[in-house]
């Protein structure tokens, strides 16, 4: 497992990534691709992890504008057929260091309130976030905003 | 009190709403403006007050990328010497018309919980919004994010 940053050449592999890891619709697909472009020409940082030679697993985050150091973590994603291997957590130890290193000293992170996103709001508790509020229907009717964020500064 | 869309030419208006009202770092002030500029370029909503031919009040919002419904209201503002007489009230009702006009349903505001946001959270709070949470030190020490939330579908 080797954590490095994506490169234009993973685009194909994340895109897999994203498709496979069942969180996401193709219109979320189709934005999180955008924002992998926008990170590849330096609007946002976007670390990988590589498992036997393919970007299994990335991230995409940014720095939160007028705040002195709070970071979005805008997508999150583990293909399918590697999640359960620690990759995730890998992840989420890089960024962590990633914003420290920025100086920067707190995540924040948006994600559904949908019960198929259960494992994802798992995710985030197992690693420490905290709920900080839900926005009702936010996404649509029944489907809320939850945001989580975590001190790591 | 007239209610219309911002054009170019009332960007100083803005500028003078935006440094008197009080609520805004200069570098807050910075990136209201160049949201101004986008919005005049089609990427946001500007509602604007005229009060005896000079726009005195002005609103920035956007549709929620990903929801069905909705809106960010990113910045809204009263120029000091004009508050008190519910320009700011009126804007509010032309942004919830806008919304509803677009077949939204919600709008979505982030503001600051540092006591000289005083001001700004009760007009929220008397506008019907709720608050749905709190980030903690969000902006910085001591300068958390409070997230409210209002339905006008």
């Amino acid at each position: 497992m080797i954590v490095r940053d994506l490169g234009p050449s993973d685009v194909e592999d994340v895109r897999e990534a994203l498709v496979t890891c069942g969180a996401f619709t193709a219109e979320e697909v189709r934005v999180a691709l955008e924002m992998v472009d926008a990170g590849l020409n330096g609007d946002y940082l976007l670390p990988a992890v590589e498992i036997d030679g393919r970007v299994r697993a990335y991230a995409c985050l940014g720095k939160a504008g007028l705040t002195q150091g709070s970071w979005y973590l805008y997508w999150i994603c583990v293909h399918r057929g590697y999640q359960g291997r620690g990759a995730g957590r890998v992840l989420q130890q890089n960024i962590e260091q990633i914003v420290r290193t920025a100086r920067g000293d707190r995540l924040v992170v948006e994600t559904s309130g949908r019960p198929d996103y259960d494992r994802s709001r798992r995710f985030y508790s197992a690693a420490g976030y905290t709920v900080a509020g839900t926005v009702p229907g936010f996404y649509k009717a029944g489907d809320d905003l939850v945001i989580y964020y975590k001190v790591v500064g």
